[in-house]
């Protein structure tokens, strides 16, 4: 371990946490390099939604590699992207109903919204946007000023300001109707609101601390959009490619928005990928004016065409996950009460992006180290950490989540003292 | 190909140049689907330094693939990660005498270099930078705004403002010294420059043309950013890792430069990978200050490893590739002695980074087209594309090398009718 | 006229409505070159509080000329600055116990406006500001900045982003708790608001609509800003020197803000001066860090010391203000009355700051209009110049009230047909 | 003296330098409140090309005030700027061959800059500008944008980017092609300049340290515009109304500017007055556009007339103007001659605006602070107040320029010891 003390940077930060050497992973297992198996309820921060090299993907890739199929292909046609975008329009856009152009951007979620923003600003010739409270998209200066975490902001160096923040949903408890202010002062020529190009939203704020919104808000929103002439991009970077159940998490609401950004679980293996999809009218790029060197990872695209083959082609991933995510919803509701009187908490989330939010500063951190000491490996999230959050992969089976949720469970009760 | 028309965004650019459908690749070629066997000069711009699919690399991926070693892994410690860090520090650093702690930041070119401008910022509390005339460093709006293409910067959206430019050397043909305007606008308190935190350089400016920076010119922005208190960057993303014979391309000027970038060709297999070298009085992140989440691609750190125990633990390659740019060299000095009375070009370069720049608009592109036509990929750069570039594979064969020359020769004459 | 119209930019607007050539004024009064005489309720847009050419003042004002007190005197010390310093001192701040250092900027609302923003970033080292919506603080960058009116912000060429708006009171119809969202932003380390160094506030916005803050919201501003850390300046430029009765419109919440803004009627005589008020812990500044040629108007401190001692040595000129705003609510109430069922409208403002909104568009300029065509200047104010807006001067006989008010009615019959 | 101390903010500077009470003025004298005359070099930075109160302006400045001519009239029409308009197209418009519209934007010459800048980027479209290095331009935030001193520039407190400096001309001390890297960067399409709307030029630099352009700069200046499609914008704040003979400082050249701004001295009186010309295809404000209160300072149009008709209806002045120029060229000749051995220094201007820079650090401050002692006025300039900077009224007697040139010599002579 001294390597990494020695010569990785001092920004390393989960490695903190989890001060062990891992090796080896399956499924919803990792194993370090003493033979320890952990129970991975983090998921590579929503990277891992089918779990650690998936065996139905891993012949595919292998067999990829063996005939040297295309590794690095930037922007070229190959056969494996080709396969990938009939894949993608037949399982996924076709069946739903939806109609987009797909960008190869960078393989990552940061670029793929990088991309948006820009493309949005294009369409529209306007230079702001409207980001919400407690937003994540990214660390690169684009995506950063959209972002709400000041610690990340910060970071920046430079002022971040061609963005303004709305309330996201539920952000005063419901006791302000949606949209009051944000469409005030789009109507008031005197609110000062410089005239914003789009939105861009998360139906679920995962970074942020599980906070969903609400079908009838993400609709209030697609509609004020529609009406007052501004572009709706939705981040699914994290929470689609089934974490709340449908492929994209914006589907419960019945809505289409005008740009999409696609990363973390799309090649389905943890191999760097990403996608935005634009709705054709929009798609206003010239030729490689957004570009970079990694837009081909056709291994990924082998990945990512048999994980929409296997998990998509029915609805069977979709309701299983729901399933398990009230399953967690009622372990978790069961620690609710079981705290109550000794420490304030409630829970959060929607499909497996589940949390639960401690009042008491560093409560959660706590229970997240308590439960590595159980081998059980937890995110925290939120503006101060105090939401434990929980990304299993939708694989996860229903015995592994007994086992985790009972680890959970049993780790506030040794933290709390309840 | 009718996929690609139809459902992938209008951004797409190279494929324009190439409309074939690339099935498999070996080395320095590349095979479509219908079995046609293309030279590959073009590199994926810079990132296939030891060509497709290296079989020496292969072995050791499938094998990591084959038991499951740890795919995506954030930035955890994992066996893959410490081996390469060992490598990196007993092949590449010691032996150079270079003291760099390593970032591993989002696995592409760009995030490395927003990674890179933030430091940069928060080591100095200074918000204003210096780019060079024709720099590119990525699409993001970071590396947007220190990158030099007008119609690159046009898609930010917004005005990119934080960077004044200065000079890349030889921009005024040798007329004008060094540095002089550079220097003088930093020491007059009277110049409105905003005070800058780092400078951030190329050693050879790839998508601006091919433009090689002298050593002595190296060794005084050096000296200059030592003597005014800037920190200097590198971008070696695209001339880094071999690409003009050492490993990194500042070697051959004996500096020593305070951050580091370098992405493309380290994992050696094409799989999106990248780091920031950063002294270590300079390593002032916090924990998780930039993240993302395609830092930790191990199967590339699997590659990377055996891509430095292979080529980089004796001067066989870095000697091989001097000596491979000479030939090309000298190919160049005759297509531009024979084409002289026809048409005005020159060439330019470093080791087996070259071009040939022609006067006439329009000419390099007609070029490559034609070499296209003989099944040979060369790309072109430039502000205008005014030049013919070569990136080959470093590992390609003299013979490959011949016959590519030859067609660039072939293609050149018939284009000019020279 | 042709003059006008030949050579003067088209920028010009007041001149638009009233296209007639003014020769002569006094008190109340304008008169043309062909005799007609004009009831002035427009008052200088709030610079002639005493009248046109008052005579209290012409007088020690002539005699300065006459003497060759210094016209010109940059940031000298004069006799003529001396005098105004211990007046103001002696007649404005000691008696209302306030302890303010004086800076005089260039001669103009929007000079001392920059000021106060650019003394706010340096004391708190912080970029970001707070304005609210509708707010007015001038036409030059900086104030601009801060302003919200959005056909006036586009004349900037450049994005105005270093300021977030907030509702002002009443933006909601008092159904939304004031601060809700304001103070959740502040508190909420992952709203992305950026940190703000300052609040600027107007107590009744005045090209804003004639938009009064309730004393319960100034007071809640001021207890915000004390527990957050937030610099408080008020914008006093027009509602300053006696217009809503007390010498500074704050007064009545019994706050005292950090930094105070006047100009306007400052000198008493139209002549262009301007304050910055400073508490003296915040009197950061180095010398000259901000300066301008004209900053020693010395015939304006001359006025502006005898327009204290005539009307700020004792209340008369305020509780005559405060009873003639009366006298002008109910002349406005009967209008409203009167027009319940033919049009919708209702009354607004402060002291003598008043005005009537109209929900009809373009109504309130065509009552303006059509007093005109009886001689009475008004002009319009809102985001959609929706409201009439009075600032007669405060020196205004009852009997010119009773006439000017009766004209309004009139017009407003005409145009309204009730 | 106390009450400026206690009261008056620590902005204040010149008065630092001038410990003394001025109570009245007259031509190049001022007299303190002991009795105690000063001959006046300094010449109100540039307002007072008429020297103080002139006797010519007096009498209709008086006159105006006793029949009680408006004084404030916003952009209202009046007799007295109908009067102004007549004659400044008369007198020095036509005869000049001049074609400009008339802007009376707020009193200060930052005012008349911001509202440049505004109109500049309004008719382009584009957002970025070019100044040059040591240009002034004011103190409000667009006008700070543009100017070179770093202490000025930090007091904005937020970055100030949309402006690129490029090099004044004999930057490099003629060593370096003019324009060689302003053309260069604008022609090449990677050059990263963002395109800009105009250029804002002093023709002799004042506050940045006396530095006169040469006329063929200007002439080349002028035709790089044109080629390029950038507006240029003369700031003639300090160097027109005859500061360096002709009208306007840019008529040596024979150039015609697309839009100049003019202050200071425009009223004679040193009274708040400020223009913006604008070339009739480019007056491009909507009604309203900028606006401010103190646009119709009618007592300045007043005595802006008289100056017209007295000092520019012949060549006297200007011919005059010249000849003292050459007067304090000899002197200061002598000075340099005197000095050699002992300490470098060299003169630099044109006309009556005049410097005399020293090498060693602090020297010009202790000249100009004996100078005081024998009660000369005297400002410093340059970016390290390094030139002894001489601004005598034009109207300065050849008695006063004798006495004030000898206590110059004798100063520089008691201070270097020479």
């Amino acid at each position: 371990m001294t390597v990494f003390e020695d010569l990785e940077s001092e920004v390393r930060s989960y490695c903190r946490n989890w001060p062990v050497v891992f090796d080896t992973a399956k499924g919803s297992r990792l194993t370090d390099v003493d033979g320890n198996s952990y129970l991975d309820f983090f998921g590579g921060a929503g990277a891992l939604n089918y779990g650690h090299n998936p065996e139905v993907l891993k012949g595919p890739l292998l067999e990829y590699f063996q005939r040297d199929g295309i590794t690095h292909g930037l922007d070229m046609y190959t056969t494996a992207k080709g396969e990938f975008l009939h894949t993608f329009e037949d399982v996924i856009l076709k069946p739903r109903g939806l109609d987009y152009k797909v960008q190869f951007p960078g393989p990552t979620g940061a670029n793929a919204v990088e991309s948006a923003l820009k493309l949005a600003r294009k369409i529209t010739g306007k230079e702001a946007l409207i980001n919400f409270t407690n937003a994540f998209h990214g660390m690169t200066l684009g995506a950063l000023s959209v972002t709400g975490n000041s610690m990340k902001r910060g970071g920046a160096g430079i002022p971040l300001v061609h963005s303004t923040p709305m309330p996201f949903d539920n952000y005063f408890d419901g006791k302000f109707p949606d949209f009051l202010w944000f469409e005030k002062v789009l109507d008031d020529a005197g609110s000062s609101l410089n005239d914003p190009a789009a939105v861009i939203v998360e139906t679920v704020q995962g970074e942020g601390g599980l906070n969903p919104a609400r079908i009838e808000w993400l609709q209030g929103l697609r509609d004020l959009c529609t009406r007052k002439g501004l572009l709706m991009i939705v981040d699914d970077v994290q929470m689609g490619c089934g974490r709340t159940g449908p492929f994209f998490s914006f589907e419960i609401a019945g809505i289409q928005p005008d740009i999409v950004t696609i990363s973390k679980s799309i090649s389905g293996y943890g191999l760097p990928m990403a996608l935005v999809l634009i709705k054709p009218e929009y798609d206003q790029w010239g030729p490689g004016e957004h570009n970079g060197t990694f837009r081909g990872n056709n291994p990924a695209f082998v990945t990512a065409t048999h994980t929409l083959r296997h998990w998509w082609s029915d609805d069977v991933l979709e309701r299983d996950t729901l399933r398990k995510g009230e399953k967690i919803e009622e372990a978790f509701a069961k620690i609710v009460k079981d705290t109550t009187g000794t420490t304030e908490c409630f829970q959060k989330g929607r499909g497996m992006a589940r949390g639960i939010q401690f009042d008491e500063e560093g409560l959660a951190e706590k229970v997240a180290a308590k439960a590595f000491e159980h081998r059980l490996l937890l995110e925290t999230a939120g503006p101060d950490d105090e939401v434990l959050k929980l990304l299993p992969p939708l694989t996860t089976s229903d015995d592994e989540l007994d086992e985790g949720l009972a680890i959970i469970a049993e780790s506030v009760r040794t933290v709390t003292g309840s």
